[in-house]
């Protein structure tokens, strides 16, 4: 199994990049393809390991940031770290790619690099939201498509079905369509429309009808199907108050002597209450609907949410779950 | 000034409409007309006031609850609390609605008994979203409309600008399109086109560009235009996100005696910090777009955030809301 790894994109990269990369080499026996700055990547290399087996720099000069424009960036930097790591998949050199960095830009290269799932129109990014209960459910799409169609949604629950079922070992993943109300009639034409379609699917899925935007931390749902407008406003609302409630809750209690013994008290459980929200330990958001294997690690990746992705990435290779994404879709 | 009160709609009906009705009466100098279950009302008057000078009941015999379709209950139920206020409006006996009841209902209601502002086709909801400093944003339309036209969105723009303007006295407010990037050619087909209407507007509006879901609580924009499905999933998200922080932050404190203790020491606040999310300091939410004044209070709402709602109602009236919107329409 060989992973092309970008090791030029996200916030700590390349450091956080190259040794998450070695430590996924180490414990889940996988060859890693590092590309990006040879010079930079060799150095980070030397500093922390002396074991150079199944990892190999693959020399990109440029770098694509959050502000090149997608599509213009795979067009144009032709040698940058990302572009290179999907050319890796293309050519059958490697067999999945993981990247931290923008996410616009490994859409747009694993659409037109990789290609599309053949009878899949609109690949989605899935992302995994954790709950208060320790669990998550994975929001498809939560941003790659806007104006999406109904038969875009039914796919992208196809694709969030095999995903969970193969790669997260659950045996029949609740699928809920995001919605305004309950009732099968709520909502707006496309969710009106993508419930029908799921509702009567000849397809074995768990449709589990709408869930609202109130009940999604409630664990209520495994699969939350939406539109990428939708499911960007959802992600992007949840991830600002969790983090604007964080800020307020430390400020609150920073703010008198009394509060601060308190907070003294309370550390450790604040600490686990916050770990709750820890995205590294699920790993990144799968780019579903592409022929190969491509992983977007959080932007803020440390070392450890890169290895998760690797290891995430290993085994949608190893389940097959593009393959079975087509099968499914040839009987849709 | 005279108020036609919902008395039967709301998590705490009769009671607390009640007793905020008297409340409002007694510090807003206004008249209330008490719809709703005559000889209930009538028990709650005497027990709560022994003035019973501007305020009036209304016998209605029928409630409408969460559960009755919306435009059916409106048709059918003519004898309800609700239907009873809205029809008092309509025969000019009051001035403005007030109702805790169910926000579907209510729109209906306004629609179908009191009807739209010229000029205006879709009413729409505006909700106020507190932030973490002290102030708030309106959401609109935070659930009326879905498949809005971008000339809709316009449409609530103009309205919420006005209504901050006039109701919480603002100079010029920040106005902002929800949207999934901050780039002007971001979002869907939807948002696109609302842009450049925003954009190319000759109304004084201080049209500020995107805004992301995630800034939504850093307090950048006054009013947030959005579809209404957007806006829904908006505010449930961040209202389910606060509530389930909270309780799992509440299971962490009480987890352990170390904890109980820290708790005991940060309870004040704590309170402060939750006091942020109190949605009864701001009142209810408008339903802008119909020809009379109608406030929809929060369902939860105790009597200080239905005397809150019966106040907002009034200050709407004396300066002249709707009016002001009917002629910003028709300059358009």
């Amino acid at each position: 199994m060989r992973i092309a790894v970008d090791a030029m994109g996200g916030d700590n990269a390349p450091e956080a990049i190259v040794k998450g990369s070695i430590l996924a080499r180490d414990e889940y026996n996988v060859s890693i393809i590092l590309s990006g700055k040879e010079n930079e990547i060799k150095k980070l290399l030397e500093k922390n390991t002396s074991d150079f087996n199944n990892i190999e720099i693959l020399n990109a000069e440029e770098v694509i940031s959050n502000d090149d424009k997608p599509v213009m960036a795979i067009r144009r930097k032709k040698n940058s770290s990302l572009v290179k790591a999907l050319n890796a998949v293309k050519d059958k050199e490697a067999d999945a790619v993981v990247s931290a960095g923008s996410t616009g830009a490994l859409l747009a290269g694993a659409t037109l690099v990789i290609g599309r799932i053949k009878g899949i129109e609109r690949p989605a990014i899935g992302s995994l939201i954790p709950n208060m209960s320790g669990g998550f459910a994975l929001l498809i799409d939560s941003g790659a498509n806007v104006d999406s169609k109904p038969e875009f949604l039914y796919d992208f629950a196809i694709m969030g079905d095999i995903y969970l079922k193969k790669v997260m070992n659950m045996s029949s993943p609740r699928i809920a369509l995001a919605n305004i109300g309950s009732e099968k009639t709520k909502g707006d034409k496309l969710t009106v429309e993508t419930y029908n379609l799921l509702e009567n699917t000849t397809l074995p899925l768990n449709f589990t009808g709408n869930i609202e935007a109130r009940e999604i931390l409630q664990g209520k749902a495994d699969i939350i199907v939406c539109d990428g407008f939708v499911g960007n406003m959802i992600l992007k609302t949840l991830e600002g108050t969790v983090l604007e409630l964080m800020k307020g809750l430390k400020k609150e209690l920073l703010s008198s002597t009394r509060t601060k013994i308190g907070a003294a008290f309370i550390k450790p459980a604040l600490s686990n209450f916050k770990s709750k929200f820890d995205y590294s330990e699920h790993g990144g958001a799968p780019i579903l609907g592409v022929s190969n294997t491509v992983i977007k690690a959080h932007g803020s990746s440390d070392e450890k949410a890169l290895k998760n992705a690797i290891r995430q990435a290993k085994i949608c290779c190893e389940n097959n779950v593009n393959e079975l994404i087509e099968e499914s879709i040839m009987r849709r």
